[in-house]
């Protein structure tokens, strides 16, 4: 009984079909090993790297030894609700590369998470905490203001104008009637949902929250009514945003004194809890936004203050050639979540980074997490920015270097299978390769992957088995092989995937039967390869 | 600039005024140690157990050497989409665990998070998933039913009843019009949101979708927007759930072929998304839920087919003497969610178990995390079972009998000092001592704490600062101190948690001015001590 397997195995099914269910017993550099039958190491070149993970490889003996170090010393782990120094030199760190990148002098306030979905979701939460306190100013101000206008009117200094009555549909100047129809109104408008807006094509996470800003209807549809509602923008409606803001814009009543008269003054309701989008949509088919969509949102968000939510999970951490992929493109974030190579590929750890101006102290005391801010995550996470910054950021040239490389390999390739491969993409090491759809293939396996929406998952089983090579097509644009491997990849592991994209590629132009390992039971239940 | 705090300095600063904000260097078993002047380790009794992540106590050797034993053989940490028989181990070992508990031979499948707050929220998405496919699937059943009568009536074998008409709310016995209201009926009731249920005091994480299942207003409130709203329920109404369930009952319409007449039957559409909730409520004030309202959830959750969702993270593990703190009341959970001590007081690790037959394989395709599943927590995870499980379960006796040991020595400081503590209560090593109300003190410190909800707060300072015992106040009924010392506790330790509390009892009784250490800032901004 204790031989079934009842952690996921519908899943390893699934990657059996498409012969994806290796056994890794050690990880080293950019390779991980499998055995073999007699038992001998066989190393699998790895260009998936934990998804974004591995920005320094597997197992960076660095980040052993910093980890050794703690479990040698006795490290507290577990010291919640205690001063945390190895929190704070992380912050400040963090604060001044995102500082030395942003060329600016304003400073990040930090919140620490478990993984990357958690600090996106702690993002969204402490922008809702102040755009809900932003709501109670609001109104405490038009209270006040109410106030003050009643007290003129007692002393018989000013009266309601005909105007204010008319703006507050109104057929009469009696102040108690304005006020309290004025307070009718905004006591209606002020609970008005709050708005959030995230790109189309983007991945955020999979929990109850993070998922509805997931755009993969798939994965997010089954668990709408879990969450609140979010509106996706398509790249082409970017230039629209303020005119898709305008027609979202709610306002409260509020009263002014002029001169001998009380007219209405109406007040725009904060309402835009966030807009949320990743710099490089790694999930999305590793598309990157340009520098004029940048521009557009950061105007059309400030002009409604819109808090911009930069999902740098996948694409931060020098990945792109920049710490912050967004720096690169001139988008400066209200709140960045960072986590994945934050990690060192050893520890769980996010960090959510939210801009002085908009922080509210007041987030610390109702926001926390057991296992977030933990000496050992936090720890590491230092040892990786230390060799991150090391020799001037050499690690950033080396991520702009080694992508330009492989970029370059892939050019290549689509030079030369121009009908096979549809479009090569990507900053440093986040790159994409995109196939043209298959569904019309003369391969029966082939036209099935195409149409099943597997077949990136049947190219890279066919590169693992047959070139030793790990690469995953992104989550949500299935026909895209992703590259992210650490900035030590060497040119020889560059050349073993080109090989395979080239075997690949060749053997779906030639139309071979054979051109993906194809796992899948054939109708007598028998494998087919 | 870099010496600026952004890393929660409002909490560090708030935790300086209860004389909490003390800086640990180092962790071993119930210990934690601070440095004095002279850099000389001062012991601290820990009480406080990373809110029951310290079964093992801190730094045990074993978790150790499991950890040290993974960074020299290089473990493949970022392996996701392959084979982790680590994995199928760890689900194997809780299986065991929970049937042997349980006495019943049904599996429970496992998908893996990283944190508590994670795993509930994988309980209650794929609790949602099964929702969403069972209304699916009944939908389809009636569509099946609607053509088949549809079929009877072309072929006049059948007609629509009078009582059918009325049933639908028509005044004809047309099918194609009866047929119509259905679709139209249903077309509507089929989208009623879900419901979703939990226990009055309830903690279950802070993330955007967890926190709207925990009952704490303050946490909650301000994030209401941003999920699904949570019906709370009272101690005092669960005798009531069958009344309460069955008042949100919808029915969606079906047709039935009963002789030669076509009637309208009522089937209950699958509204009831999850009743989550806690054996024993750790931040609610170490509360347990006893065996008549564990039956009474259980048995009007199967009437109205609503999953049970039983949140361990806290209590189980053995902490309460069992692995499992609901099996000792009888509770059975459809849904468990474990974390903290599964971490070994090492790693972030947390599993949701789904019971096979309401499992959907589906849902390993669409749910997913980066950073759960690895082989360092789960490898971890599996040693912590190891250790539990070892001399026929010794660990879980211990902590009945050393639970058993503190709760006669809170109840002899509870004898001496009535007039002080309102309660003592709780289950092997997850106890609380509550205090009255102190709010009339003649002590203005301990009025100004009580009135700010922050007195349990002041007393775990002043045990901290007098007697190097830590303990916190639980979060959501901050009058109750919580005791989850790991498995290993002495009796030394437990004396010396006595001296203390019998100290600030004494000095709470005779009002003494210096009962509580203060370093609130008066008036002029010096230190009150």
């Amino acid at each position: 009984m204790d031989d079934i397997d009842l952690a996921e195995p519908h899943l390893l099914s699934w990657l059996a079909t498409v012969g994806l269910d290796a056994h890794y017993v050690r990880a080293e550099g950019d390779h991980l090993y499998r055995l073999d039958d007699e038992g001998r190491e066989i190393p699998v070149v790895d260009f998936a790297g934990g998804y974004g993970s591995l920005m320094l490889g597997h197992n960076h003996p660095d980040i052993l030894a910093c980890a050794r170090e703690m479990l040698d010393h006795q490290a507290p782990v577990h010291a919640q609700f205690s001063r945390h120094p190895y929190a704070k030199r992380l912050a400040a760190e963090l604060n001044a590369i995102v500082r030395r990148e942003t060329e600016s002098d304003e400073m990040y306030s930090v919140i620490f998470a478990n993984s990357g979905a958690e600090a996106v979701e702690v993002a969204v939460k402490h922008a809702e905490l102040d755009r809900v306190m932003k709501v109670a100013e609001l109104r405490q101000e038009i209270a006040a203001n109410i106030d003050a206008a009643r007290a003129a009117v007692a002393a018989g200094e000013v009266s309601v104008s005909g105007e204010a009555a008319i703006a507050a549909g109104l057929d009469t100047t009696d102040f108690a009637s304005l006020a309290a129809r004025i307070s009718e109104v905004n006591e209606a408008r002020a609970t008005t949902p709050p708005l959030l807006f995230a790109l189309e094509g983007g991945f955020h996470g999979k929990l109850m929250g993070s998922v509805q800003l997931t755009h993969n209807a798939a994965y997010r549809n089954p668990f709408a009514a879990l969450g609140t509602s979010v509106r996706f923008v398509a790249p082409v409606d970017i230039s629209a945003l303020p005119k898709i803001f305008d027609e979202e814009r709610v306002d409260l009543l509020d009263l002014a004194v002029t001169g001998s008269e009380i007219t209405v003054v109406c007040r725009p309701l904060p309402l835009f809890c966030a807009f949320v989008l990743e710099p490089v949509q790694g999930e999305g088919g590793i598309r990157a936004l340009d520098a004029r969509s940048a521009e557009q949102i950061q105007a059309a968000c400030a002009r409604v203050d819109c808090p911009v939510v930069v999902d740098e999970v996948q694409s931060g951490m020098g990945r792109t050639g920049t710490f912050l992929a967004s720096s690169a493109v001139g988008l400066r974030g209200d709140y960045y979540a960072l986590s994945k190579s934050l990690g060192g590929g050893l520890a769980k750890t996010a960090v959510m980074l939210a801009r002085s101006s908009r922080y509210r102290p007041e987030f610390e005391l109702v926001h926390s997490s057991t296992f977030a801010k933990d000496i050992f995550s936090t720890t590491i996470a230092l040892k990786v920015l230390e060799l991150l910054e090391a020799d001037g950021g050499v690690a950033y040239a080396r991520a702009a270097e080694r992508g330009a490389y492989i970029l370059d390999m892939l050019r290549s390739v689509q030079r030369d299978f121009p009908d096979v491969v549809a479009d090569v993409r990507g900053r440093g090491l986040m790159l994409g390769l995109e196939f043209h759809d298959q569904s019309a293939s003369a391969i029966p396996a082939v036209r099935r992957h195409a149409e099943g929406g597997t077949f990136g998952y049947a190219v890279a089983g066919t590169l693992l088995e047959r070139h030793r090579v790990r690469t995953f097509p992104t989550a949500s644009a299935p026909n895209t092989l992703r590259f992210e491997p650490s900035i030590h990849i060497g040119d020889a592991e560059v050349a073993q995937l080109e090989a395979g994209l080239r075997d690949v590629c060749a053997g779906l132009r030639a139309q071979d039967a054979a051109a993906l390992v194809d796992h899948t039971p054939d109708q007598e239940g028998n494998q087919a390869t």
